[in-house]
């Protein structure tokens, strides 16, 4: 397993972990400053200061993308909604190709209109097949300009409005299932190449599954490819006060951080370890600076 | 499908759902009534009015349980908390058989302490290891006795402070491993048996589950027994405002309850449909009278 503990080498930051401090151009800088080497931004962030204004500042501090956040939110009332639904995947690949990101991050959706507390069905296997169908469609165009897709398992607590896609075992299935394995490519080269459609890991959602171990080893051991494309951390708090917004600090919860990694680690995964910290009451409160802090030390610590 | 439309003959009442306002033997009589012929009591309800006054009353007015709520809670800090708990788990197998229970629902437990935000230790395979010693210990109690264990999995957002078991699949893995299929009991006679160790199945817990139908069936067909003992309802509400106590009344949510129950019925489960509602701000905070009567309405119309 790669030694953390003496230098952020590894850490990217998710920039919404100081998106109520900070504007991105400003995030970038902070992360230059302390020697941060990747970000993972959201859209609206990027959309609020500009998509070729940050373009350049990327190149200019050389910071590089770990994924970009976020692609996704297939299922929609009706057919005209499902194809805005494609547009929209298809701008969000466009920039993450502007902005040389490794993938597009893919939080899937679930029942239209849930998130706003009114969902237009309840029939969750109805919301899998427009997942299911929107990745397919999705996929074409991400293989033309060769921009890999990510899905992100979500954690159960968020299958009504956010991703009926919630646990590993469940994104792999769907990922052979549409990016199946060609004959004659052998595992040997497995650790080589990265795939057209693989998964985002964030022990946020997976951490409880008693499946993660195993899961995590199939997705790294692909015949086709190591699926593996971003990992993510944060810590589960106990008690955690709210669904989305209570994520906890890494060594403040009780995520087995460094057990986690290691597996990951051992299925072939070489990439960049990504704090994403939503937390209302506590983290987005603080100085963003005191935030960064932190990160870069905990990250030494306990990842 | 059983008809649930024309009377409430299968609707069983979780007495927790009404546990703010009224003591159990207060609900006893709300319950007889309206005719609800079956309740799940909670061990404080019970021990508030004194267990064989209640066990007397539920003679007298002919109710009967579907359930006792509740043994589990295995993991412990050290070795003393763990034998004390195999010894709170045969106290609460005791007062099951003195109720005439049909099964006693295990809230398995996990990290010891979370529940107040001290975890004693973060390894979650310790706590499953503890959780399935703690089972084959008090499995050997409830056979003598013929009393039936049934694994409630709980919300994998509930993993680290209630249940280490969190989908159907992990329960009957352990029901497989602990309560094994005898040579020669064939599938033929699975429906007539009850089994020592089955599952507690809580749609609130497992609806979002992709596995849930897959996994119920094989509940329902297992070699040995069917291992159904307890079916509970309610909703998932959007949004969800709280991980415990914020659960809908059946019909306020997005949960599928008659495909849910189709599948339980196809699997051979035959038994009572146990409401179950944990609801601070809303349900916990009405007339018991209008709480009772509402999920006697709904159970007819939508479960």
């Amino acid at each position: 397993m790669r030694d953390f503990s003496q230098d952020h080498h590894w850490l990217s930051l998710n920039t919404a972990t100081v998106r109520k401090q900070w504007s991105l151009d400003r995030i970038i800088d902070e992360c230059a400053r302390r020697g941060i080497r990747a970000i993972s931004p959201w859209r609206d962030q990027v959309a609020a200061v500009g998509l070729e204004s940050i373009a350049r500042q990327l190149r200019d501090t050389g910071i590089a993308l770990s994924g970009y956040c976020r692609g996704g939110f297939f299922p929609a009332a009706d057919a005209a909604g499902r194809q805005e639904a494609l547009l929209d995947n298809r701008r969000a690949i466009d920039e993450a190709k502007t902005l040389n990101a490794p993938c597009l991050v893919l939080v899937v959706g679930s029942l239209p209109g849930a998130l706003s507390g009114q969902p237009h069905y309840t029939d969750i296997s109805r919301a899998r097949a427009e997942v299911h169908d929107g990745i397919a469609a999705t996929l074409e165009y991400a293989r033309q300009v060769n921009m890999p897709l990510a899905i992100e398992p979500l954690h159960p607590m968020q299958a009504a409005e956010r991703a009926c896609i919630n646990t590993l075992e469940q994104a792999l299935d769907l990922c052979d299932e549409l990016d199946p394995p060609a004959p004659g490519e052998g595992a040997a080269t497995a650790h080589e190449q990265s795939c057209d459609l693989g998964v985002a890991l964030d022990i946020y959602h997976v951490w409880w599954d008693p499946k993660l171990a195993q899961q995590i080893s199939r997705a790294g051991n692909n015949p086709k490819k190591n699926r593996l494309l971003a990992y993510h951390v944060c810590d589960w708090l106990t008690p955690t006060r709210d669904l989305l917004n209570d994520r906890g600090m890494m060594g403040d919860g009780v995520v087995e951080l460094k057990k986690i990694r290691a597996w990951m680690e051992q299925a072939g995964y070489r990439g960049y370890s990504e704090v994403e910290i939503f937390s209302e009451t506590n983290w987005w409160r603080r100085p963003g600076e005191e935030v960064l802090d932190t990160c870069i030390e905990r990250h030494c610590r306990v990842v």
